[in-house]
C-alpha cells in the first residue's frame, strides 16, 4: 500500500517515526510528504495531528491512523475527508508511561512528597503521619485502554481505587475484578466525595470539556489531590486556583494546558501547590507504536476489521 | 509478662504505642515508665532507641524487642545487658512504606519528575525523550526484609532489578526468581558500572560505615541516581556533594543524615539536585508492628524461637 506520513514533527521526529515505520512495514511505500506519489494512489495516512488540511483530495484514502492517542485536534479539522475511518493509537508503552506518571503521582500525593519538597525549600525538617496505601481512595475518570492500565496498577499497589465513565458499559462487558466502575453524572456525583486523589484520563469532548469546574472540584474531600494526564480544556483553570488558594484543593498535578507549552507568567508555573509537567506523561513510544500501525496498515490490506477505530460523532 | 516500654518517644508518640501495645498484648502488664514495677519484675523490653542506660540492672529481662528496624543506636549503648537476646521490628506495613518510597524516587529518576520540578522553578518547558521502564537498571542495596520487598516490587513494576548483599547465601537459599543477586566486594564492583539507580538499604555496622564514597560513586555510570533510605553514616557527604557537581551522580535523594534534623545551613537543604526527605521513607506502624511484638512476646512466655532475633557481633 502507499502510505502518507503527516504530522507537525520537528525533522529529527519526523526521521525517528520515519524508520521506526519504514522497519515495521516492509513491503509498503512510506512517503513522507504530500507529491512524492500522486494523490490518487495513497492509501492510507499515518498522522500526528497534521496542520488543518493536510489529508484533503486524496481520493482513494481509506485509513487516517493517529500516531497519538488523542484525536481531538485531528477531528477540528474541518478539511478532514469524510466517511474515512479513523484509528487511534492504542500503544501498550504508552499507557504503561501513563499508569507510570499516575503511580508517581499518586505515592507523592499520599505520602507527601510534594509536602516534603516545599519544606525543602523553606529549609524545614517535619515529618508528617504516615497512612497506608489501603486508606487512600483513587478515583480515576475514564475507562478505555489508559484508565483501565492505570486503575489496574494502583490497585496493585494497594489503593482504594474507583473507576468512573459516561457512559453504560456496552452490553456484555464485566467491570474487572474488584473494580468499582462508577458511571453517568449520578454515579460521578456519588464517587466524587470518596476520593483523595482525582486523576483525570478522559478523553476531550463536547461533553467532557470544563468538567472539572469549580462545581466538581467542591464536591471532593478537603485538600484532595487532583492530577491532570487527559487535556488542558477539561480543566476551568480559574476555578482550579481558586479551590488551590481555599485548601478545597490540596495539591494539582498538571501534565496538560489550555495553551502549549504553559505561556510564561501562568499563575501555575509560580503556583507553591501545582506541578507542571510539559506534556510529558506519557508519550507514544515509536518502536511499539509502528508495529501497532502496522497490524491496522496489514488489516486494511487484507480487508479485515480494523482496530481502534474512532467514532467521529462522540469525539473519540 | 511484665513489659517496660522505653523509648525517645515524645508524649503523643508515647501514648499511641502504648494504646496499641495494650490492645495487642491482653493478659500482659504494660509499665510505661521505669519504676512502675520492681526492676526485678521485667521480663521483656519494648523499645524504641531508649537513652543509653535505660535498660541496664533488670535481672530478669530475656528479651529486647526493637520497635524500630535499626538497631545501631540501640546497640551502641554501652550499657546494654549483656547476653540478652534483641529482636528487630520487621513491620510488613513498613516494609510497604519503605517500598512506596523506593518506587516513587526510582520513577521520579527514570521518567525525569525531578528534573521538570527544576525546570518549573526555571519557567522552562522541555519535555525529554522517555525509556521504557525495562532499560532502567536499579541496584539495591540490602537483601533482607526490606531489601527484598523493594527489589520485588520494582521488578514487578518492570525495572531491571539486581540486589547486592555482603555475605553469601546462607546454605539452600535460593534467589527470588529472575532476581540477579551479587555478592561481596567482587559483585558489587561488576554490579556498579551496570546502576543508573543505586537503594541503598544496608543494615549500619562498621563494615558499611562509609561504604558510599567517592570511589564508590565513580564507578556509577555517569548520571545516575542515588538513593538513600537506611543511615546517614552510610554516606561521605563531601564525597557525594563532589560527585553531584560534577555531574557523576545526576541526582540524589536522601531520607537520613548524619545529624538529624539536618542542620540548617547544610548544603543538602538548597543543592538542586538533592532531594532532603525528613527520616520519613518509612515509618514504623503502631498498628501491624503491635501485633509482631505481640507474637515475640508469646513465644517468650511459652518458651518457643523468637522471631527477628539480632546479631549483636554483626550489628543487625
Amino acid at each position: 500500500m502507499n502510505l502518507l506520513l503527516a504530522g507537525d514533527f520537528d525533522e529529527a521526529e519526523r526521521a525517528d517515526w520515519a524508520a521506526a515505520l519504514a522497519a515495521a512495514l516492509p513491503g509498503h511505500r512510506l512517503c513522507l510528504q504530500r507529491g512524492e506519489l500522486p494523490d490518487e494512489a495513497i492509501d492510507a495516512a499515518i498522522v500526528a495531528n497534521p496542520p488543518p488540511g493536510s489529508l484533503a483530495g486524496l481520493p482513494r484514502l481509506r485509513l487516517i491512523q493517529s500516531l497519538w492517542a488523542g484525536v481531538d485536534r485531528l477531528l477540528a479539522d474541518t478539511a478532514l475527508p469524510p466517511g474515512v475511518p479513523i484509528a487511534r493509537m492504542v500503544d501498550p508503552a504508552m499507557n504503561q508511561a501513563m499508569a507510570e506518571t499516575a503511580l508517581w503521582a499518586t505515592l507523592a500525593l499520599h505520602r507527601g512528597f510534594f509536602t516534603y519538597a516545599a519544606q525543602q525549600r523553606e529549609g524545614r525538617w517535619a515529618p508528617h503521619a504516615q497512612r497506608r496505601a489501603d486508606e487512600v481512595s483513587v478515583l480515576v475518570l475514564g475507562f478505555g485502554q489508559m484508565g483501565r492500565t492505570v486503575a489496574g496498577q494502583l490497585q496493585q499497589q494497594g489503593y482504594r481505587v474507583a473507576a468512573w465513565r459516561r457512559h453504560a458499559a456496552p452490553a456484555g462487558e464485566a467491570d474487572p475484578a474488584g473494580l468499582l466502575v462508577h458511571r453517568g453524572a449520578d454515579g460521578l456525583a456519588r464517587a466524587l466525595p470518596q476520593s483523595q486523589v482525582l486523576i483525570n484520563l478522559l478523553p476531550l469532548t463536547a461533553d467532557t470539556r470544563g468538567l472539572i469546574d469549580g462545581r466538581l472540584l467542591a464536591a471532593l474531600p478537603r485538600g484532595a489531590g487532583v492530577v491532570n494526564l487527559a487535556r488542558g480544556a477539561h480543566v476551568v483553570d480559574a476555578d482550579l486556583l481558586a479551590a488551590l488558594d481555599s485548601g478545597q484543593v490540596g495539591q494539582a498535578v498538571l501534565d496538560v494546558f489550555h495553551t502549549e507549552p504553559l505561556p510564561a507568567g501562568h499563575p501555575y508555573w509560580r503556583h507553591p501547590r501545582v506541578v507542571v509537567l510539559p506534556h510529558a506523561a506519557a508519550m507514544t513510544d515509536a518502536r511499539s507504536a509502528a508495529a501497532v500501525v502496522a497490524r491496522n496498515i496489514d488489516a486494511l490490506a487484507a480487508g479485515r476489521p480494523l482496530a481502534h477505530r474512532v467514532a467521529r460523532d462522540a469525539g473519540y
